[in-house]
C-alpha cells in the first residue's frame, strides 16, 4: 500500500427532511448567496424549503449555473458577492452548481486574475469563502471533496482545480430530492460515479484489499441499483444508496493508498469542451475503449474486476477480460447511455481537434503509469468511433 | 436506510516514516504533553523519533497509562497539564493511551468534577485541549473517532463517553511501528476490530448495501490477514491493511445510516472491570454466545454474514447460521484467543457480580432492539461458561 493523507472535514447531513437542519449549519449572522442552476430548484420546491430554513438571514440569489458550469457565468457571481458583502455561499444543485461554488468561493478571496486558479490547478488558492451544499443530483461527489471542473467557453477549455480551502463545510443529502430528476440525469449520475470508482480501482494491485473491496462494493451497488432507480424512481432505499455511493465514490476514501488513473476523465473533458456532450456520456465512450487498449497494463486488475464485480469466473484470462469489458458496455446501455463517439456527432475528422486540445492543456502523460500519451489517446478515440 | 450525520475531521497521515510529519502538524508554539504507556514506546525508538520530530518545542512527558486506562492515573495528567501550561497533547500508543488522552483533554478544560464526564456520557464536555496521536497498535479505532472508555478501579466501573470536542486533530499511522508488537496484542487488535464491525453490521437489514459491503470487506480482510500477521510480522502490506481496517472499523463510516448493537461490548466491559481480562478477549467470549442467543432477532443478517463473509452457502438456514457461528469461534481460536468464560477464571458464581454491575451502570436495554435485558445478558454469559 502507498503512503497517503486522508482528511475530509465536510459534515454530511443525510436523509429525509434534512434541509430543516440548514438553520443550525449556516452561521446566524451570515449574509448568504444562494447559488443554483435552472428552474428545477424553484419548480420542485427545494428553493422554497431552503429559503424557509434560512429564516431571516439576508439572502442574495444567483441562478443560471450551467450543466457544464462556465467560467464566464461563475465570474459574475464573484462580483455579486463583492457588491453585497456575502459571507457564506449555499450551493443548491448537483455537481455543476457545487463546482461553480468552489470556484466562486476561491475567486472571491483571490486578488489576482481568477484564471490563475486553473493554470495553477488550484495552487494559488490561500483562502475561500465558507460554503455549504444542498445536493439535488447524486453524481460527481463534489459535495464531499475539494475538486472542481469549470469550462471556459472562450478558451474552449474544461479544466480541473482542487484546494484544501474548497471543502464544503456541510452537505445536505436528501434522497427524496432526487425523485423528480429526469432519467437522463439519474443515468448520467450513475455512470459518472461508476467511472469515478473505476479511475481509482482499475490500475494495478498494491496489496490494498480494503480499498479494493470498498470500490467493488460501490461498483456492484451501482450495477444493481442503477437500472432499478430508473424503473422505480420513488424507492427511497435505492435512491439513498445511490446518493451515498456517488459521494463515497469521490471523497478520497477509496483512492487513499492506491494508484489512480483519470485518463478517461481527461480525454472525456476534451470531448465535452469540443461539443458540450454530457460529461458522463463522454466517460461511457472513452472507458471501454481505454480498457481494451490498456488490457496488458491493467491485466491483473481487469481479472479481479471481472471476478469480484461481475462474477465472471469461466474461460481463460482474455475471455474473462473480454466479458468484463462487454458487461461494462452493456451496463451503460442498460442505463440508456450510448458508448460510441458517432452516437454524439463526433467523427474521425474531429479527433485531431480533441487531441490537440488535450496536448494544449498539458495532458500528455495520462494514466497510472503516465503512459497515455496523445498518440495512445488518439488510438483510444479512434477505436471508439 | 436511516437518516444520519457523518463528520470526521481527523487528518490521517498513513505510511512509512510519517512521524517526521509531526513538525508540520503540531503548532510551532505548542507546549506539548507526550502521553504514553509503559516502556515499549521508549524501547522501540518511537519516543526518540517523536521527540526529534517535535524539534525545540517545550515538552512534558507523562507515562504509565495502563492497558485498560485508569481514571486514577489519567486524572494525574490533568494536574500536570495545569502545572505546566500544556497547550497540546500528543498520545503515543494504542487505544488505551488515546482514550486516556481524550479524557485528559476534556478534563483539562472542565471546571467541575471530572467524573461528570462519565455520568453524562460526555455531554458536559464543551471544550477540550487539541490533541494528536501516533498510533502504535491497530485495534480500537480511537485514533479516528470521538469515543473513549476509561476504567475507574475505585468504583469497579469501565465506562464510555464521547464528545465532538474529542476528535484527534491528526493521527499518524505507520504500519512499521507494529512490527515489534507481541502476538497477543496483534491478536487482541484483530479481534477488537472484528467485533467493532460486527456490532455495526450484524443487526437487521435496512436496505444499506454500501454499508453492508464495506463491513463485509473489513471482516473478510481481518479473517484473511489476521492469522497471516502472526505468521509474518514484517509483511508491510499485511500490517498496513490491518491498521487501516481497524481505523475504518470504528470511524463512523460503516455505522452511518444503519442500526447498531454494542451489547457484546457493554457486557464485555463488565468482565474486564470484574477481573481485568483483556478487552478483546471478553468480546470473543460474549459475541459467539450472543449470536447463538439472538439468532432469531438477527436471522437475516446472520444468513447474509454466513454467505458474504464466510462463503457458507450449503445447508438450510439454521445449518448455515450454525456454521457461521462456528467459523467465528474458529477464527478467534486461530488468533490464539480463547472463547469461554472459564478460560479467563470467571465461574458461574461470578455472573451475579457482572450482571449487577451491568444493571448499576444503566445497561439494561442493550442491543439494536433494546431487548438485551440483564436477564438475557445472564443467559448469554451462562451459555459462555
Amino acid at each position: 500500500m502507498n503512503n497517503f493523507d486522508f482528511h475530509n472535514p465536510t459534515r454530511i447531513l443525510f436523509g429525509k427532511g434534512r434541509i430543516d437542519d440548514l438553520d443550525g449549519q449556516v452561521p446566524a449572522d451570515a449574509k448568504v448567496l444562494i447559488l443554483f442552476g435552472g428552474g428545477s430548484a424553484e419548480r420542485t420546491g427545494v428553493l422554497a424549503n431552503v429559503r424557509k430554513a434560512l429564516g431571516d438571514r439576508e439572502v442574495v440569489e444567483f441562478s443560471g449555473i450551467e450543466p457544464n458550469p462556465r467560467y464566464e457565468t461563475a465570474i459574475k457571481a464573484v462580483d455579486v458577492i463583492a457588491e453585497n458583502g456575502v459571507t457564506f455561499i449555499l450551493a443548491v444543485g448537483g455537481g455543476s452548481v457545487i463546482d461553480a461554488a468552489k470556484f466562486i468561493a476561491a475567486a472571491a478571496k483571490y486578488d489576482g486574475d481568477a484564471w490563475d486558479i486553473f493554470t495553477s490547478f488550484g495552487g494559488v488558492i490561500k483562502d475561500a469563502l465558507p460554503f455549504g451544499t444542498v445536493l439535488t443530483l447524486p453524481a460527481t461527489g463534489s459535495e464531499m471533496n475539494t475538486g472542481s471542473v469549470i469550462t471556459h467557453l472562450g478558451k474552449a477549455a474544461k479544466l480541473p482545480f482542487r484546494s484544501p480551502h474548497c471543502a464544503p463545510v456541510f452537505s445536505i443529502l436528501d434522497p427524496e430530492l432526487t425523485y423528480t430528476l429526469p432519467d437522463r440525469q439519474i443515468a448520467n449520475g450513475v455512470a459518472d460515479a461508476f467511472v469515478h470508482v473505476i479511475e481509482q480501482y482499475l490500475t494495478y494491485p498494491v496489496g490494498a484489499p480494503v480499498q479494493d473491496g470498498f470500490s467493488e462494493t460501490l461498483l456492484r451497488t451501482l450495477i444493481d441499483l442503477g437500472p432499478k432507480a430508473l424503473e422505480t424512481p420513488k424507492d427511497y432505499d435505492i435512491r439513498a444508496s445511490l446518493m451515498w455511493t456517488a459521494t463515497l465514490a469521490l471523497n478520497g476514501l477509496i483512492s487513499a493508498g492506491v494508484p489512480q488513473d483519470w485518463a478517461s476523465h481527461m480525454i472525456g473533458h476534451e470531448i465535452t469542451a469540443f461539443n458540450d456532450t454530457d460529461h458522463a456520456r463522454t466517460l461511457a465512450v472513452v472507458l471501454p475503449s481505454l480498457m481494451q487498449d490498456q488490457r496488458e497494463a491493467k491485466r491483473e486488475k481487469l481479472l479481479q474486476y471481472a471476478a469480484n464485480v461481475w462474477d465472471i469466473r469461466e474461460g481463460d484470462d482474455d475471455a474473462r477480460i473480454d466479458a468484463a469489458i462487454k458487461a461494462t458496455v452493456d451496463f451503460f446501455h442498460a442505463m440508456g447511455i450510448d458508448t460510441k463517439l458517432s452516437d454524439y456527432n463526433v467523427g474521425a475528422d474531429d479527433i485531431d481537434t480533441i487531441i490537440n486540445a488535450l496536448t494544449d492543456h498539458g495532458m500528455t502523460e495520462l494514466g497510472e503509469h503516465g503512459k497515455i500519451t496523445p498518440t495512445v489517446a488518439r488510438r483510444i478515440l479512434e477505436a471508439a468511433l
